[in-house]
């Protein structure tokens, strides 16, 4: 994989699995250095460690699994512009300390009270409520911190611009102001008025602003031109909204084959989503129509886009 | 006050309380335009808004009075290199949006299980849990956000260094490293196994690290030498023992005049504190011992360092 353009692969879902796995060993790495005693840094004094039972709650938030795909679409949109992978790690590594802590925080037994998350137990099960948020709140910090540090990126304008891109996806106008909608439709009642477009709207606030992010990211990394940039936006965009469309399918069909009345339940606990708006043939059809706009949207980028073509498929096809 | 050197106004007190006064005035128009649906920036497409309720919760969290004592050191650290009030708001802004996250989280049932503060319910009590821990971690973005963006300072190599410091100052070597600390102490039973080196390290993180962040930025913002970093920071440091002494004493002699025995109150809660492990006397004196120092810390800076000389016999003497 050493060209550039690489001739194609026999099996290109092979190959993508495998550069998929490559990057989730990377970072997997980098975020087990970043927390340890000291937080990894070289400028630190002895005296100042991270409290043991904090950092086994943050570790436990971050290290447990998980398939690295945000870091994986960073490291592939800044592959366009020849950033090396590595190049590519503190951004991915940030956006996944994000993804991570917002993990943490909606697990909680005030927000979703949930006791599982990847067949382990949740960090507030692991440990306490009050450990848990703590935890989510120094993996947010230490996000930024990959981002201001010197090793994100030579030149500190991008690190600053990287800066801003992330706190304003994961703020009040994106992840966190798409979470607030989604309980605020389910608590306070108003589920039932939800339409296409407000799931939408919550939707690519929650899900989608970190994912648009990281396809964004790698262009600044590696100095896309803004053309190139509104492409990959686009291109995050479009993949977003298929990750959710995905996601309710999977919720239906795995239910379904199971259950037998997913959707019924769904209903019954107020919470509409994309597929009981549009119907289960609606959805399958805006699925693999979304795809195919994300992939259209990579043209500008020619063969050099064949890996993010290939993570649109993936996530039209995932099964868990 | 258009000199550098000022004439020593007859009533010194008066005129710091003007200037605190007058800081607050402009953090609080600032934090209220941040937190405006759109939060205020310009290059928001006006599909772009923070959900209502997400929005009166952060606030009701940042709005709701307080001295803003933190901007007021940023500031009053950066007018020793000549940086003017309106070119610290961003990052004396930003160390607030801070400070006041972690209050809403700490404040929550799983924390502190405040009702009141400042008057005012909590923001859980006056929303509810979920909205208040998202409030927070929206706010804190948003101080993320105030760092990296242009506006903070021309040089994006100040912006990503502030940047760091910040997520190093909150996170889990600071501020959430700190308050993990307190918590452990008080709910896993080692309180009594307090000494004063560990409340001392203890309220270092949780109180210390953002206080030490504000007067060294101001330094950042200014192009300090490292010698004048180093000063600050030492200043910084003293300031924030004295600050913590104060809190300590003012919870005793004010609970002691009204109760009679606050110090018995805390001993039961298994709560050591620095008042309770070095008793009144020695507490009063190292007080005045660490306020000493903060100002002799600030030697280097001649006649400029007035207001934080001034600074540090306000914490001294806070009543409140």
């Amino acid at each position: 994989m050493s060209n550039i353009n690489p001739v194609k692969p026999s099996n290109p879902k092979k190959s993508f699995e495998d550069a998929l796995s490559m990057t989730a060993h990377r970072v997997d790495d980098c975020l087990a250095n970043l927390l340890t005693t000291g937080e990894g840094s070289t400028d630190v004094s002895t005296a100042e460690r991270v409290p043991d039972r904090l950092l086994q709650a943050m570790r436990h938030a971050v290290l447990g699994g998980g398939k690295r795909f945000r870091p994986f679409l960073v490291e592939q949109s800044a592959a366009l512009f020849g950033v090396a992978p590595e190049r590519a790690l503190s951004a991915g590594g940030a956006v996944e300390l994000i993804h991570c802590y917002s993990l943490a925080h909606d697990d909680l037994p005030a927000m979703d009270n949930d006791d599982l998350r990847r067949g382990q137990p949740t960090v507030w099960r692991a440990f306490d409520d009050w450990t848990a948020i703590l935890a989510g709140d120094g993996l947010q910090a230490l996000a930024f911190e990959c981002l201001g540090a010197e090793r994100c990126h030579p030149d500190a304008g991008v690190r600053a611009e990287l800066t801003v891109m992330l706190a304003r996806a994961s703020g009040g106008l994106g992840m966190v102001g798409g979470q607030a909608l989604d309980l605020e439709a389910e608590r306070l009642g108003d589920g039932q008025a939800q339409t296409l477009d407000t799931i939408r709207h919550l939707q690519s606030m929650k899900t989608g602003a970190l994912i648009v992010f990281s396809c964004e990211a790698g262009a600044v990394l590696g100095g896309g031109s803004s053309a190139e940039r509104a492409a990959l936006r686009s291109y995050g965009e479009k993949l977003g909204y298929a990750f959710q469309i995905a996601d309710d399918l999977l919720d239906v069909e795995g239910d379904a084959a199971t259950v037998g009345k997913a959707v019924a339940k769904d209903a019954d606990a107020g919470k509409a989503t994309l597929v009981s708006l549009m119907g289960l043939d609606a959805a399958r059809s805006a699925l693999t129509r979304t795809r195919d706009e994300a992939i259209a949207a990579l043209d500008v980028f020619g063969g050099r886009g064949d890996m993010l073509r290939q993570a649109a498929d993936f996530v039209v096809d995932r099964r868990r």
